[in-house]
Parts: C-alpha cells; structure tokens; sequence
C-alpha cells in the first residue's frame, strides 16, 4: 500500500475523456474510489466544472492532475486564426498552471481547410509554439507536444512520428517543451524503441499514455481508440522502452471509443484497472 | 509526340484497380485508347484473362506492363501458412517474367490473427523475403517493398515507412529488391524527403504511384485513395524529390475508390489523364 492505495495503481492516471458521460466531479469521485491517484483532465470538463472549483475538487479527493489536454492547433495560416490559436493556448497554460499540473498536452493542429502545404503548416507550428514557450515557462508549465497517428495527419496533427516531435521540442528546453507517448499514435513506428530512448535521454519524455488501437478501423476513426488488450497493440515492448528510458511518471488512460462511452464508469474504471495490471503494469 | 503518343503520357500508367470494372481487355484497350504507354496489373485480372493471353494482350496493343501486383503476405508464423506464401509468391514472380515485368510489387502482410508481435511479424516477412530473392532473381524479375499507410500496419502491411522498407531491401541487391513510393501510403511522412533521396541514391527507388488521401477517411478505409487533386496530398515537392532522385519511371495511377468504380471507365481516365498532367508531369 502506498498512501493508503494498492501500491499497483500508484501511477495509474483516468483521462477524463474516457468516462466522457462523467463530469469532471463524477470522474474524480470514480477515479479516488477505484484507488487512482490521478486524472488527466480536458478543457471542456474543466470549464464545465469552473476552473477554480475543479482545481479544488481534485485536491481535495487526495488526487493529482496528470496532464491537461489540450492546446495545440497552431497551424492556422491567417494571422487572426494564429492569433486566436495563440490567445487560446495561453489561457490552457494559465488552466493547467491553476489545476496545479505542470503539463498541457499539444495536438498541433492539421492542414487548414483546402490547403496542402504539409511542409508549411508544420513549419507555421512550429514558430507559433516557440512564441508561446516563454509564457509557459513563466507559469511553470510543459508544453507537452503529442504525435499523432500519421491518418490524423490533414485533419489532426501534421505532428506524426516520436521523432518529429522531438525534432521541433529540440529547439527549446526540456523543461519547457517534451512530448508524450502514446501508445494508440505510435505503436506502428518501426522507429518507436530509438525515439523512446532518445526522449529519455533528452530528458524529454514526458508523458506515457496506454490506449489500443482497434481493428477495423471505426467508421469514425476517432473513435478507433480501445481498452488496453482490445486490440493490436502489444504493451510490453513499448512499456518496457518507456521504462528503460527512465520515464517513471503517471500512466494515463484515454479511450475515445462509443461503446467505452455508452458503458457504466465504474465497469469501465475496473476494466482498465484490470487491463493496466496485467498487460502494462509488469512492464513497467 | 513519342511513337505517335503525346510526349507528355509517356510515362503514365493506369492500374487495373482504378477501372476495376474493366477487364483486362477492356483496361488494355482504354489505356491505349487514352494514349497511356503502360498498365500495372493486377493478379486477379491477369488470372480472369488467362496469363499468356494476358501478356499478348499488352504486347500487341504496344503497351507495356510497368508492374504486376501484387506478392507478400510474408507474415505467416506457422509453416504451412508461410510455405503456402511462398509458393503463391514464385507463382507471381514467374506471373511477372511471363508478362514481362521486371517489377512485382510486394504488401508485405499484417499481423496473423490474434497475434500483436509486430516485432516478430517483420522479422518473419524479412525472412520470407530472403528466401523468395534467388527466385526472383532467376527470372529477372525485381522485389518492390510497398510501405503501407501505418493505418494498415495490423492487417496489411508491418511495413510502414520508406525508410523501413529501404532497411529491409537493404539485405539484398538492388537489382534484386526496390522499393515503391506511392504518395497516399508515404505523402505524411516526416522523413519522406530524406528517405526518396536515399532511395535514389541507393539506386532502389523502383516505382512511383500517385494517388491522393482523401479525408474524412472512407466507411472502409482501403477505399479512401482518390484521384489525384480530390484529396490532401501536395504532388508537387514529392513528384520533385522523386525526380531529384533520379527516378525515371512509369508513374502508375493505381485508385480503390467506390465512387470512381462506379463510374465510367474512359471518363475515369480522362480525369486521371487531366490531374497527371496539371498536377503531377510539371513537376517530374
């Protein structure tokens, strides 16, 4: 036991996205009574709930904030859309610096609507998070810069491999600017057991999220996203990278998934509870 | 004009997947009709024709076959699974002699059925492969490794990237094993640039397809290839830095798509034939 909790789920993180019918109370009631010490949380939940109050309510479950997800979208190519963008992650760095975490994931944005340049939007990315990184370091936070799948790449995020996004961190300080794994994203990357290592070595792994990935393909592919063990992802190699790269923060579960949502919380919490033990847990 | 065609098709290839009601006789002659120089095949179309009257065919509407797809499914763990994906394997390499291509294309297969050893399943299909090279080699015919969009990395292709692929021809000459680069499965990678130069270099860059990414993604994501300008994908640097390379090729236009099937096939090509020449040609 540690600080009263099974020692197993001491790092163990609910996304709020995964019980999304819950709110942000809900969840952190379910995730202190299934024995988590953290949750990761999104805007909407938070802005629902009130930014003081749920800063509050976790606290005082005993909880942490794990990540707050999430700023990003940078890739607007009119200056009011950079602006807008830019104004909006500022206000993400000031919630996560009031829910007292140090880390805001990023989704860097996709190719604005009926424009192609791939190499232009990654580029305008990464020259609006380097204006954005003094005011996160001002307010303690991480910027933490999350690949995702390369079919998200038009819509999501031209930000696609581990790699890349160490390659764009690698203009700031790590403390400032790191990036997360999520196993969902990345687990196809014949290159994925280097990146981990490297973003271990730059001190710059920043966060391990667990999620399958589900096949077929949902018809939204969104929502492709499964309970660890539902899909075709195998946990140990990529969990024990993730650990020999010396990265021994929260583990954080994020399920978009239309079932997982129409399920009752609490069975979802204890499946991933169960899930995380056996196929993450003795890997890490 | 080049032996009576219009100077600028005489590199254009139309796949027989992109008339898919066509036969092969039906596709031959569209082809020709259009002022296309070459046709990629597909088995199954090769199979309904018969081979040998397949290739005469081609031979005497003077065109070309500029690949045969497609071999692999290399990713067997049992040994009757993976003996019977070689045999089917030599039986397409002899397929490609007799229709005198030099280049069969080679989808190196998913995961098995309920297994999530990615690690595994790749190192297996470069097994395979070794062993189908001296076969090859034998009849003339060259292995082009396709990357696959890393959506279909669990049940189509654990191969994923060019560079990957590159790493995997690498065992063997290059005379003996190429590699493809078709825009829809590589357009989003962040290394793409690097990687076709190095294809270049290591005189391996076998095949260029063009084929755009549409988005959202299809109900069946196989089906989410368009014609080239329907969809996401910049042709103009990637057709550059195939060119910088040195690729001197056919370019193959090789579309899955329900709406394109269900249309005519000489108007299909007509449109193929218009893309090609305004957004790919000026850039080769």
């Amino acid at each position: 036991m540690v600080d009263g909790r099974p020692a197993d789920l001491a790092r163990l993180s609910l996304n709020t996205a995964t019980t999304k019918r819950w709110t942000l109370e809900q969840a952190v009631e379910g995730a202190a009574r299934a024995g988590l010490p953290a949750v990761g949380l999104w805007r909407d939940r938070v802005e629902e709930a009130g930014l003081e109050r749920a800063a509050r309510l976790v606290r005082d479950a005993g909880l942490r904030v794990s990540s707050l997800c999430r700023g990003g979208f940078l890739t607007a190519a009119d200056p009011a859309g950079r602006s807008a963008a830019l104004d909006d992650n500022r206000r993400a760095v000031e919630e996560a610096a009031t829910l007292g975490t140090r880390d805001l994931v990023m989704v860097l944005g996709g190719l604005p609507e009926g424009d192609r340049d791939l190499l232009g939007a990654r580029a305008r990315a990464a020259d609006a998070l380097a204006e954005l990184v003094p005011h996160a370091h001002e307010h303690g936070v991480r910027l933490l810069l999350e690949p995702l799948h390369p079919m998200y790449c038009a819509d999501r995020a031209v930000l696609s491999t581990l790699d890349q996004a160490l390659d764009v961190a690698g203009a700031h300080p790590a403390q400032d600017v790191a990036v997360v794994v999520d196993t969902f994203h990345v687990w196809w990357d014949p290159e994925l057991e280097a990146a981990v290592a490297r973003a271990g070595a730059e001190g710059r792994l920043g966060s391990y999220q667990v999620c399958d990935f589900l096949v077929p393909i949902a018809e939204d592919p969104l929502l492709s996203r499964g309970i660890m063990g539902d899909g075709v992802v195998d946990f140990a190699p990529v969990s024990r990278w993730v650990a020999a790269a010396g990265y021994g923060g929260d583990v954080e579960v994020e399920v978009f998934n239309a079932e997982v949502w129409a399920s009752d919380g609490h069975e979802v919490l204890a499946r991933v509870v169960e899930r995380y033990a056996e196929l993450v847990l003795p890997h890490l």
